[in-house]
């Protein structure tokens, strides 16, 4: 680890417990009940969705308001007590974890959708609005919000770790989607950026240097989104291959001939055995890719037409097809369901998810080799993802206390990882950095890039109080 | 200005006779007759297409490597000489302008195309290949770089102004294509960005903080970028309205319907008088909409369908159709030299350009209220734009030296952004800020969100050598 390095993780250390006990003292003050301390509110703040083990922070406050979060953030940066955001915990690489102790800043009371303009096709939603929530709010707009982590998420969440999911395809990530944010800055003011344009080349893109920042360069508070309009016709399928090979050339050869899919899924013969049992549906258990078409009716027709054209020569079998919106429920809610179909599948285990994403004409390459890999080791693991992206996730389930196991899991997410970076990949798609991609950085980006993010981090933080120990200590 | 900026301002003050004096010998050590201090050179690369006066760099260097700029950067920064990066002069807010003198790097001997990848539809390119060439070197993977600013800008020009023009409202901007970058930072070390996958969550989104820095963060050298499948069927039409609002609500109606529109331009009935006179074509001298639609045969013939359906609502005239493409070059590059032919209607003046970019609804809006203002005063003003995003310019010919002209151009120039700015938009669509919006930026963002840029720019450029004087100095 190099002296940058040590020096950013010292930052990291607690407060001396004087100045914490002050900071507990003023946030109770001022939040009363809506401060907890409890041993159950702390530990189930204190994890995401993921294997890591938790690490409580030292209260829970729940603010109500922007200049809530940033009262809070100013008595945590004049007593150097870290802050974490924490959305709805769904995260899976340690990102609301408090291994420095500190004050998690559970934004579920700021759930409003405060603005809506149809006409222009965006809203603006505080930080703990939910993906669903906010989709059922503009139920009657004729618009939608796509970006769909398959957890009902917060926005402000998902904004943190530049989420995306099963439409990304399509509709591109939160990346492309954030169009503005209010957040609290370490100092505890209140910062603004971006505006309701589609586009501007007004200055430094402070909005995307905040999305996947993972709560290190602030606290989300507000954001501005783009929505899109509902398609006429929405086709949904379900159609498996004789192989994994086949499946993902199918994926390729589509992505190439620019049919736009608004999703494509892979899940291979494993993972549809466990949906098969855990959503009570009966597919055929092979390898699968689950499809969603969006268009006008005649386009839509025509995408369908192309897509069987492809996938017939690669063998596919039957297509079983959704139309209706309660079919195409039922599909996505299996499809969705999968990492808990996984975890039934092996009771009383946890489920280790790790992701990866390649250029999509290495996909194949790199999902055989790993399937190679793990069938010549002890364990078993399931692989879907979002495929027309070039990005999926493999899943390993163990009992809790595995450490045999747990260092054979490690050893193989490191092989995935190295993969993924030789073949021009990148080492999370969509998971994010949090704590268990944390050593993979300097791999990715080389020093220059590292450097600059800490350089970055250390001028716009410089106490280390925003989620200290996050996606840029390594 | 606060204290913060005249510091700012400070920094960026030439160095010390002999400090110059040395980096320019040094400097002419490494590149011998591949640096120019010729007057003609000199003013050459002191401007850009736009209206300001040009400022002279101290020398032109010619580097053909990533190195050879990093060496450039290094002689520099050990002797606090200004760099400005320089591709081929066509930016329009004086973003290669050398206000405190320096060297101009100019990158056009760096026109390489590294690598292109078919399969996964990206390619890499050095910072001085411009848009016509890259496309021309693509030709024949049935791929396009579909970034269009009219000019034919070079990649690294583009990007560092977050540059888009005519097709963003289809393939997006700037900020949406570059996938990775390696630039020179301030201390002239090579710093690589982003990686070859459609989409991560591996850290902070570096990348998008280089596009649209201007230079100011560091000298990007190359680019990774996406590129699109040619379409099977393009189709472009002119077709004209009775009135501004019609035009104008056409274009909100067809975006808010969804149809994919590839190119979607406003022209004023002005300026479509100088097209015809400039570019020898016959359009009726009405405000007009250029369009372009993009996809297989049978989704052109119905996006047309429905495109005419909207049209007609409004009153449209008879539609010009180009569906060959020598036909649509035409139509095109007639609507590429507007600037020229604006220019050829007051022979011997000057343009002004100005852009602004609003949320769609408020089209109508601004551009009447800003023609009423041109109207109210004595200059003539053309409008033209990239409404599908709510982006517009102005353009003001003028005489140089006209120093009162020049001040009602500012007045209604002042006029217009805070317009944009009080309806939700931005100061500049796609122009960038260079020293011409600099006096906009704290309107635009806040306090917040400039000192979050300023304290970025100083962390990552101590001395200010890096184009001093532009994007964040105000």
């Amino acid at each position: 680890m190099s002296t940058a390095e040590n020096a950013i993780l010292e930052m990291g250390k607690p407060a001396t417990d004087n100045g914490l006990a002050t900071a507990l003292a003023q946030l109770k003050t001022l939040f009363g009940e809506r401060m907890s301390q409890s041993e159950s509110v702390l530990t189930s703040h204190g994890k995401g969705e993921a294997w890591h083990a938790p690490q409580l922070p030292d209260a829970v406050c729940y603010p109500e308001s922007t200049e809530e979060v940033a009262a809070i953030v100013r008595i945590c940066a004049q007593w150097k007590v870290p802050v974490i955001p924490f959305g709805v915990g769904t995260s899976l690489e340690g990102q609301t974890q408090a291994p420095f102790g500190g004050i998690s800043i559970d934004l579920s009371a700021m759930n409003q959708v405060l603005e809506v303009n149809p006409a222009d096709m965006d809203c603006r939603v505080q930080a703990g609005v939910t993906r669903k929530q906010l989709n059922e709010w503009i139920r009657d707009t004729g618009l939608f919000f796509p970006i769909d982590p398959g957890a009902d998420a917060t926005i402000g969440g998902m904004t943190a770790t530049r989420a995306s999911g099963t439409n990304a395809v399509r509709y591109g990530t939160m990346r492309e989607n954030v169009m503005s944010l209010t957040f609290v800055n370490a100092k505890g003011d209140i910062v603004k950026t971006g505006t309701r344009a589609r586009k501007s080349s007004a200055g430094y893109d402070l909005t995307r240097l905040m999305v996947g920042s993972e709560g290190t360069l602030g606290v989300i508070t507000e954001i501005g989104l783009k929505l899109h309009g509902l398609p006429e016709a929405i086709t949904a399928a379900v159609v498996n291959f004789p192989d994994l090979n086949s499946a993902v050339q199918t994926v390729i050869d589509t992505i190439q001939t620019g049919i736009p899919m608004a999703r494509i899924e892979l899940v291979d013969a494993d993972y549809m055995d466990a949906i098969n049992h855990y959503s009570n549906m009966n597919y055929a258990v092979k390898n699968t890719l689950f499809l969603e078409f969006h268009g006008t009716t005649d386009y839509v027709a025509e995408q369908v037409r192309q897509f069987q054209e492809i996938a017939g020569e690669y063998g596919a079998g039957d297509f079983e097809w959704a139309t209706q919106q309660e079919d195409r429920n039922r599909l996505w809610q299996a499809r969705h369901d999968s990492y808990w179909a996984i975890l039934a599948k092996y009771p009383g285990k946890k489920g280790f998810a790790t992701d990866v994403c390649v250029p999509i004409s290495e996909l194949a390459n790199i999902i055989n080799d790993i399937r190679a890999v793990v069938d010549d080791s002890p364990l078993t693991s399931e692989i879907l993802g979002h495929v027309g992206d070039g990005n999926f996730h493999m899943i390993f389930c163990m009992a809790p206390g595995d450490e045999e196991t747990l260092k054979e899991v490690y050893r193989i997410n490191e092989i995935l990882v190295q993969k993924a970076l030789d073949l021009g990949g990148t080492c999370t798609g969509e998971h994010g950095v949090g704590t268990g991609k944390l050593k993979y950085l300097r791999r990715e980006h080389g020093d220059g890039a590292v450097d600059m993010m800490q350089t970055i981090k250390r001028a716009l933080d410089p106490d280390n109080i925003l989620n200290p120990g996050k996606t840029v200590t390594a």
